[in-house]
């Protein structure tokens, strides 16, 4: 017990750390949940085609609608790509409808790809944020394009509606591709290497638009956190807050109104990967729970993500991508995040649960193809 | 911001929440690494037989040992279960040698099942600890074997070195099987529903035998926690430590030296799942790092692990199971948990990691059948 324990008299120890610290059981965490998948049709594997990076799920009348990030490289999953979307009317069975925003002609800021895309709705309009970019530059930005209908057609803002911060220094700025990352001068602020992942949420009557960034030099993907700018308008301009990274951890935005504040799953990346974390502010976020098998690149249907409501209600479902080399495809997954509804925990159901990493021992369940021989 | 800023006068916030607690990035941790999968020869899927939860691996002359659950069980993959024991000089390729330790037989108290089993190098002897189970008794007690040679044979004590704490009361005592697990009178101590996964260790010439426990009424499998049992000799009599439960979390046993103290992987359970914690005394852990996709049920070759070395080193290797339905069989994980060794974390070299969940994307590596039609 250490030097000081054997000089100063000291209480004796009643519980073990681990117990002084513990709060509560899974089961008794009403931001607990498991997750479980299944495939949906018209989304799912298709040979030589990418589907990546679900946006939030809406419905508008009787159907839904998701965007994503698809292409049909066989380099890159998420290079080269435009933003497509699909509707369905049970978010089992989907129609892909087609290119929604598309990369930009020759030598614009968009041209090399626009990908990770995120939907807002507000004003009675329909907003569509995503990352940008453009042949020879190593720092992205943010795009956003508007539609009056969620059928488009869309218009693309002219400007970028967020950017890395200008400082820092790539030794080869004007580069395509990720292989300069760690070949730099200077690292400069947390997000001077790139802004990735955007999503807005209203809230408190300000739109929230949250990204992931990465310093230049992070020494992996994995050192990516999470930031937040804020608007008064769906157009922006959008300014960073002074207090970010707002999340220390995370590699995908997902937060939605949860109570009174903001929710948001942070996935595998950094020291707080894996939880579940609130805000009242939006500013402040606390680890409410630790999760295993978060849907990768999730998209969630939250019913009252900009509503702004006075109490959040969660959600139940949504879709997310299993993307590994030459299998990117989008997937359902189900869980129980929806305020004071029941939860799965029974330990007898346990087995009955899928896992992501289940999907790889149901190929014939997934459409995936024959193995190779 | 409430009620309490707007009445007083308050510094301004100059980190968010996240960062006032953020320490490190994951590159930057000693603790942290990333786990990568490969097939075994020999302890591979085959059809028909099931092999889980691979004990810590050892070395004696040029031959590493393992030992793991086994049966040909169509039910249960760990009851109706017996130790087997398998041998291989480069950690690949393996060579299955037969059962170590068996079940009892009728009416003794591991006539159902022996399983998650670990090893334990003593006073130039070898000691399996396993779990036991009997037919028609809800609760369970850990085992022990011992052997001069890792070849056995293998004389088992006459009684269980571990038991459930005897309160609490289910309300069919005398049963088989997992089905009452949730009808009880009364919930008991931390540890009185069931005792599992031993592991011993030697630290501070204390032989430490940890073990995973559930509660009687448990609302899932994921409300483990582990606690520990001292003794001055390898066969006992272990007490169990008065600050038990010593981790709130884990639903395996997997501790190691490391450094002047002990190290711990806490796997899928609890509300601190996902992490390494380290202990100077080995009852008060503190959480190091979080991780994702830890090898199931994982077993290492942890070269000093019975030493009781000043400073522990860590390790690079071991063997894990893929263990769902059908698909039980052993393989091979590498990660970077040697003290000062260099970490693989270049985020250029990230696509090349092979997780679990790829292990199923990639069946022909792993000698799966063909999937069913």
């Amino acid at each position: 017990m250490g030097l000081l324990s054997a000089c100063k008299e000291q209480p004796a120890q009643t519980q073990s750390a681990a117990m002084q610290r513990f709060i509560m059981n899974d089961s008794e965490n009403e931001f607990y949940t498991r997750f479980w998948y299944q495939p949906v049709a018209g989304l799912g594997y298709e040979e030589g085609v990418n589907r990546r990076d679900a946006s939030s799920i809406i419905k508008v009348d009787t159907k839904y609608y998701v965007w994503y990030t698809r292409n049909t490289d066989t380099q890159s999953s998420w290079l080269n790509a435009d933003l497509w979307y699909a509707t369905s009317v049970d978010g089992l069975t989907w129609t892909e409808q087609g290119p929604a925003v598309e990369r930009g002609g020759e030598g614009a800021w968009d041209a090399y790809s626009v990908f990770t895309c995120n939907i807002l709705v507000a004003e009675g309009k329909y907003y569509l944020v995503y990352q940008a970019k453009a042949f020879n530059k190593q720092r992205n930005v943010v795009g956003m394009a508007k539609a009056d209908s969620p059928d488009g057609p869309w218009e693309k803002l002219p400007e970028p509606i967020l950017e890395t911060t200008a400082d820092g220094k790539y030794r080869h700025e004007n580069t395509t591709g990720d292989s300069q990352w760690l070949d730099y001068l200077e690292v400069g602020s947390w997000d001077s290497g790139a802004v990735h992942d955007p999503g807005v949420i209203k809230r408190g009557g300000k739109y929230l638009l949250y990204y992931k960034a990465h310093q230049i030099g992070s020494k992996m993907h994995a050192d990516s956190k999470i930031g937040v700018a804020v608007s008064d308008k769906p157009e922006g301009p959008y300014v960073k807050h002074h207090l970010n990274p707002v999340m220390n951890s995370g590699h995908e935005v997902w937060v939605w109104p949860y109570k009174s504040g903001i929710a948001a799953i942070v996935d595998w990346a950094g020291p707080e990967k894996g939880t579940i974390q609130y805000s009242e502010d939006g500013i402040n976020f606390e680890v409410m729970t630790t999760l295993e098998d978060i849907p990768p690149a999730g998209g969630a249907y939250i019913a009252d993500k900009f509503d702004d409501p006075e109490v959040g209600q969660g959600f139940t479902w949504g879709l997310c991508h299993y993307g590994r080399s030459q299998w990117n495809f989008l997937l359902r997954f189900d869980c129980d995040l929806q305020l004071g509804g029941e939860k799965k925990l029974d330990w007898s159901t346990f087995p009955h649960y899928s896992t992501v990493r289940d999907v790889m021992a149901d190929p014939e369940r997934f459409g995936l193809p024959e193995r190779k021989q």
